[in-house]
């Protein structure tokens, strides 16, 4: 088994908490390269060009950072991070998916049409070409915004993104929140409770995984 | 139990495609208005303004599809629409992943940005104005290119999407087809395989669900 990985970018970082959370230790590769795009034997070999990605020893290639912690978690159910029964499960499978959606995607959004480094790389993966456009860096802080404050409200009246206990949602809230600092988007002043979590969860040692 | 629905919105199809495979019925209940909005006196009670929604009878309110198609496969497991072990739940997820960001979410940037009544509605949610752009009609076209490609390859040599078994991957894939349909975005007539599959899965009764 291997994980291939690029340790500085966002969508890893939500697999490095989680498997630090878990206790869990798997064998890297790094295929980021220091011209910020990843390594060409890596897209060669791996064509979707994105990170993280599980290979196993059958070969089998598992992409997309939930899919992978979805396989160490079936192995692995304790403790749980992805929820104990079915209501917890669907209720920590919901927040994450806001957070990515509407957290992680933004923050990506407002990255790509900012960064010299991503000029015609507007959207994730190897492909043709997409521009950067201003257009979207508002779009992007606006859709930051509405996030904040949802994620504020939900956690006024739970310690933890999901509820009472730490999951994959508050992974990948924490993620996207780091992420869009990159671009000096910040949690605004007044969203209190985010900020009490903020602080909370950074000072987790799976936040320096 | 209640399921929020509007029924001709492509998001609630992945839902009723999955209860239609699992043979699940649920009481409904229709919030999508006449004016192609969802009702107000539906956003001031789940005000994330997204359908579809299963209330529980605790009152437990469950937004996202898969987070939804996670509680009922959660208690009824056959058949398996989600994946039957940790290898194949991963790759399940994987690929639904895939249909949703670089489908679904392509056709909905493609619809959102080019008809009528979603001026100022660029985004989904409800929150304050998102401008259309015609950037994001072009982009999405794009995006809807690499979507077609991607998913054609994968079924060059598998039966469905995410292998030898029919999964939510295929329901969220049609459902991403059909409402790039709405906008004039098509299966190009290169891509045999992903038309194969289409024609296979569009006979399934559950896709008239």
């Amino acid at each position: 088994m291997k994980l291939y990985d690029w340790h500085i970018a966002p969508n890893p970082r939500r697999l490095h908490i989680y498997l630090s959370e878990k206790g869990i230790q798997v064998p890297l590769e790094e295929v980021g390269g220091d011209d910020l795009k990843l390594k060409p034997a890596y897209i060669t070999q791996y064509p979707h060009a994105m990170v993280p990605m599980l290979e196993l020893d059958d070969g089998t290639c598992i992409g997309e950072v939930m899919a992978i912690c979805r396989y160490f978690e079936e192995l692995n159910p304790n403790p749980p991070l992805m929820g104990a029964d079915a209501k917890d499960k669907a209720i920590v499978e919901m927040w994450e998916k806001r957070a990515n959606e509407e957290g992680m995607l933004a923050a990506s959004e407002l990255f790509r049409n900012t960064h010299p480094a991503f000029a015609n790389r507007g959207l994730p993966g190897s492909a043709e070409p997409i521009e950067q456009h201003p257009f979207l860096v508002d779009r992007a802080k606006a859709r930051l915004g509405r996030f904040y404050r949802k994620f504020d409200a939900q956690l006024a009246v739970n310690e933890f993104v999901a509820g009472e206990r730490y999951s994959v949602a508050d992974a990948t809230t924490l993620c996207a929140i780091d992420f869009a600092k990159w671009t000096d988007s910040d949690i605004p002043a007044e969203c209190k409770h985010l900020r009490r979590w903020y602080e909370a969860v950074s000072a987790r040692p799976s936040a320096k995984a």
